[in-house]
């Protein structure tokens, strides 16, 4: 595996290595149409809105969530690539030898 | 997601948000037999042995590798339980509602 895409794979996973983002994401993807907004998740983890915006804002810029304003809320739900691309990432590759 | 969950499951991705341990993990998983010792990573990466032996040694204790003394050596190989627990929290659990 080359460097570059070692640094980038592991950016991905160091947005979702806390425990906090990892509640917040099984909290969106199990929501009513795989969508919440941040007042939702706030009420659910008892946590502060700024602390809530910022954890999905990094996950957001990682490519793990969208995010889609629809008048004065945002919404945010699992970006499916996003995940993908980080169950591809710990498959097994193909031995080179059996 | 209970927080203790949460924290547990951290801790394992946390052990893999690495570049350098994706591609030992990498190294490991497509080398012959599925098994390499620390003198073969070294090589490959051109890294100390030491900084190979810390990293594997963080991987074991996160269920991510298996260990094995043969004689002198000791050969590291990936736990396929480890490595399915983790693809398994990154499954999108079953929604509320459609």
């Amino acid at each position: 595996m080359e460097r570059a895409r070692a640094e980038r794979i592991a950016g991905v996973l160091k947005a979702i290595a806390d425990p906090t983002r990892l509640q917040l994401l099984h909290l969106i993807q199990s929501a009513p149409d795989g969508e919440a907004c941040v007042g939702d998740l706030t009420e659910r983890l008892g946590l502060r809105q700024p602390t809530v915006s910022h954890h999905l804002k990094t996950m957001t810029a990682a490519g793990l969530l969208a995010r889609e304003r629809r008048g004065t809320w945002v919404w945010y739900s699992v970006d499916p690539d996003g995940m993908e691309a980080v169950r591809e990432i710990l498959r097994a590759p193909a031995r080179t030898a059996s």
